[in-house]
């Protein structure tokens, strides 16, 4: 294992989550160099993290002797120049969510780091929280069967910094902010060599004075016919609601992330501080989580990044990947306009093909077998179809 | 308070709920005569529940001398003749969901008792349950706000009998099934006044071999821009999932009617019996419901219906209701067909006119305030929007 | 079925809790006549419920002509008296909990209504929750296999009315109000012929400037070596926490009454209104219950006491259960007091002998089993001791 | 920040547990050389980890010239050699829980260490989970006023190895495997400095053929008038059951580590491998927890202890808290027999003395306030006591 010197571009929340991951526990890598558009911000998040220096020019700060590793944390507007100059700099990049604010910038990021041929991770660090992890490698080892539907849900007031309110900065409204953690959890749930194909959209300004969309729903249609479902909001009230659903032919899986993980505390008041990231109140029923760079995968991320980066591996999550997110993301803004299904546009496919679902298919005398149900006195109980007629019957059979 | 005489039409699973809740408790209305298209199983239903007589003809059942009440609860394509016989009767009827196989048949089978002028009530148990009653209450006293968006879930294995795998004889798979359950919640909690205008609706035939739907996720628009979202499915493992959420301007319900309710059990076997309707193990990890009568609404939608008809007001769920239900679950199978969003036909519409969900639009020297959130130390943050530039920026004011 | 005129003794929060009850639903028993010490309460209460009359003397409403059935709803200090008038009259008396302030005094209350031959029901609502009966169905086939220990939790922030905090009025503090509760809950599910042996009590006044107990713990070891333990607490803050667990030899079970039963709400206020007893706010997430008098188990309580009276069998709670559960508090506030292990003291013990908690004694070549552990490959691990030596091993051997 | 170069003495669960942790995500300390009884459980656990050396000789492993660190995780027999060897080496250890077999055992390991001038840690993992960090810092910063009642239960089917099931090596049963965690759980959340003063306890052996306790119950009473309840047992069917719960003067606290986090999954079979730490099954619904390492506590375990080492500060978990735990289980060894409370016997309290905890003395007009009510009319309730009398009464006054 290798230490890496970090130069970190942004000095926001994400950058506060990212540092707080990097320098925790027994980690041997570290930020050397910050760089913030204001001196100010770059300066107390210097001395919050015990950072060497600080700069106000990206370039700089990408170009420093000593780093090895480009964490893209600023907004949406200002990744392709970033990873741009990371790429020249011959430096690993990883660069957070969204790629792009379209799928056509994505594509150009992708392009540059591979023209480059340097390293690139896209940190979505909700496709690494332990839960997702586990349950993932559950459903890859079949313990669900088929996938054929996956719920993802994010939802919150709204976010902190103004920026992510300017929809000519960031590309978009919640979908953009949000929707790109959920599509691509589905996308880990279905398999990532599961095509998206269409989207159907739906999106509103329900709550706050702006332009770009405050709700979203979303259906995607893959190619073995699971459908993935995304709701994104900006404008719910309790908390922040990051719940995930996987229905397969054998089994479900339902995960909580934040606001019911085993934790509850009622608070009459009186010692309040920090609860949990868009937590409402610090009294009555709260719902904190143990620890949220854990919880919300940034731990097991960078773990991964580093990892793919001295095995000479891919990560999990690619900015190939990143790549795709945007395209349904683009797929699904069109549908929001068109009111259609909007088919996801790839310039390159490079997952392969997916069988549909499989029907099971059994027959009882002739008959095809609708379903099975054990009843209480052990015997089993049929639902059958005539294959000539179409007619269905009953039927109650020996254990 | 009278006593009511019942003609319970069909000896079903639903038969069964219905009478265990008839004849449960400390009620004073009996079943008094049943019918079923079988003798056999007309027989053991009445010897099951203390019925005095049985009979295999629908027309003497519904016409016996000693009743008041027809209850209906045969299969969906005998609705109409059902209904008809008893409006003739000048008895009142209370017919099972959904009303009709389409909204033609259920637009029928209203005017079938309103012009008798008898009473007909809409026996959609689960806008009954008790959390669902107190929810309503709650969102109707403003306890949420505005509703911005319902979800209403009803997902499970497939159902017990074989008539409802027929189409042709219900109308559908699991949008007529399950659909209408969860449309009917929805109208509760977006306001039964608030019209349904257009619907979006994804259909699949993923695990069973039948020609219905197994499987279906649709969107409801309503004039007040808030959105109705149901999932169905005959193909979810785990047992029977009924859950509700409920998204407001100012709140948020989450509803859980079956599979988490407070009562977990783990058995390693050894004291087996029923543990609750499409359970699917009497081992490991279960989780029954405490009363299935009173969780899933039928004591309250009897008490509601017969409290109605002595005191000459409409039952919190009319036939009218069963009609809208219909009609959406059509425009629903036309989405499916089309892939477009489809306009609920409706040929009256007795609600009234719904606002727009209102956006709050507060301003801090001449900026519009997007967000507001209180710092740790008591201050406040708000994300303002400059009119004129359209510019987002953050500013920090005292409390 | 009879229809059963009742005289209701008491206009409390817990005569309104019965008179709900009994006027709810399709219900054809009625409140005849109503007794409280206040002319005024009484007349509040007669119109509140739609009685036709109020008293303030209570002989008065026990011989009213009209009535069958008397309901003691009145302070603890007063049930001697009220049950005195009751079997003189010849009428079945229901008596709330506790009996008696003291064992003595439920033995004397016993003794009044089996003198008298008159039908006694001891209501004792928790027991009767539907999850409660069905859970005790599942312990008694079986599901858990034998029972070794039982909790039941009840607490909340203090008690209503001022007279349940006057131990001269009541017999105590907590305990005699909550712990009465959870000593039957505990009998029902370690059996009812299982003999409370002894109890070890800690009590303490922790928060509240009174001089009996806000707060108790309390082992009540059973003939079978199964333990009871119940916590009631008078300073719990959050609502009403209304829990029970138990563990058998092959399984168990969680109950949760009230603070999560599938009902979540969060409000940021505007639509208050009554929540749940107990609530403490109206904001922020809250946790209703759905029915309360169906989930603290009125319903199915009044329904077996009419039905037991009717058909002339016993009911499930007799008052001698209520003579048991006050010598089960009297040996914990001796115990309290002592600081020792008290014995239960019974003058007779109607229920049988119980055997031991069997042990199982496996045997696999000559080496007694501890546990068979299955591998994930399918194999057995079996823990095993050497009967000569006392000393343990692991072995693996095939599925 | 230093790498560290560990011995680890056992290739049991825990050294499984302990090497996972080290090694896992970006961590920089390694574990050098292990050591085993048997020459082949050290071979296999040094390539499942990839350590340099493994040997037989716990002597030879602790000399390893290259370690700094002792982690000691072998049965609690050999602690006190162990932790010898280690300091006569003058290298840091840190030992597994127990600390020893009785306070006498622990008070000499603490004095090894303590003689010997190394660095000491008592590897409580359950008190570094990261709910339980943020749940005793909200506790510490006043979010539930005073701690008055604090619940550990720490229940599962029973150990994995064989020695585990031997009194004589371990000390005990399930008090000496579990108890130790619930203790050093109940000191953290009453306080370190709130010095336990008694303990009743009661044990059986209920379902295993063992002579030592397979449940046991106790009430620990801190001198603050806290108690603490511990539960734990080796029969309890359907996985790992670690709950605690937290009651104080202003709020409540309840933390779920194992079966309940917010993962939960339903498999009808076919996808099977590892669930959970003593999961009973692969299929039906099952609860896994997403990184049972961090869940757990042990990341932040290990980086308290190393961080501690580097800055020269004692760790969160010491020997001396170690020997604390000790004499609170010998006090419940004792009290089962006696019968009795037992004090708490230590030869030395570091902690210092700590208050009562406070009742709250207000008074209205003379009266003294027993309790607050707010009304749903906004208006509040008091209950009173006359302080001359004793007797309560209700009054209703403005807001």
């Amino acid at each position: 294992m290798t230490a890496h010197a970090i130069t970190m571009l942004g000095t926001g929340l994400i950058g506060d989550f990212y540092t707080n991951t990097l320098h925790g526990q027994r980690g041997q890598d570290r930020v050397r160099v910050v760089y913030s558009r204001s001196e100010e911000r770059g300066k107390a998040f210097r001395e919050r993290w015990g950072i060497p220096e600080s700069t106000t020019d990206m370039a700089t700060a990408i170009n420093h002797p000593d780093t090895d590793v480009v964490v893209v944390g600023v907004p949406n507007f200002l990744h392709e120049e970033a990873v741009g100059l990371a790429a020249k700099a011959g430096k690993a990049v990883l660069c957070t969510k969204p790629l792009g604010r379209t799928a056509d910038e994505a594509k150009r990021i992708l392009e540059l780091v591979e023209r480059a041929g340097v390293f690139g991770g896209y940190l979505e660090d909700l496709c690494y929280t332990p839960k997702t992890l586990k349950a993932v490698r559950a459903v890859e080892a079949g313990a669900v069967g088929d996938v054929t539907w996956v719920r993802s849900r994010e939802a919150h007031p709204g976010p902190h910094s103004a920026w992510f309110w300017d929809g000519r900065l960031t590309g978009g409204g919640a979908i953009i902010d949000l929707g790109c953690h959920c599509i691509e959890i589905i996308r880990n749930f279905v398999g990532k060599g599961n095509r998206p194909v269409e989207v159907m959209c739906t999106t509103d300004t329900l709550v706050h004075p702006i332009d770009d969309e405050d709700n979203a729903i979303a259906l995607i249609r893959f190619e073995s016919g699971a459908i993935g479902q995304f709701e994104v909001s900006w404008t719910f009230r309790g908390g922040m609601d990051l719940r995930d659903e996987v229905a397969g032919t054998h089994g479900t899986i339902w995960l909580n992330h934040f606001l019911r993980t085993g934790f509850e505390m009622f608070s009459a008041g009186g010692g309040g501080g920090y609860v949990a990231e868009k937590a409402e109140s610090a009294t009555g029923w709260l719902f904190p989580v143990g620890d949220e760079v854990s919880e919300l995968g940034y731990i097991d991320m960078f773990s991964d990044m580093f990892d793919a980066l001295e095995s000479g591996r891919e990560p999990r999550e690619t900015f190939y990947d990143g790549y795709v997110v945007n395209a349904v993301m683009d797929a699904a803004y069109r549908s929001a306009k068109s009111r259609f299904w909007e088919a996801v546009e790839l310039d390159e496919w490079r997952g392969g093909a997916t069988n549909r679902i499989a029907k099971t298919m059994e027959s009882h005398e002739g008959q095809i077998i609708i379903k099975r149900e054990v009843l209480p006195d052990g015997r089993t109980k049929l639902i059958l179809k005539d294959p000539a007629s179409g007619d269905f019957t009953d039927r109650i059979v020996a254990g």
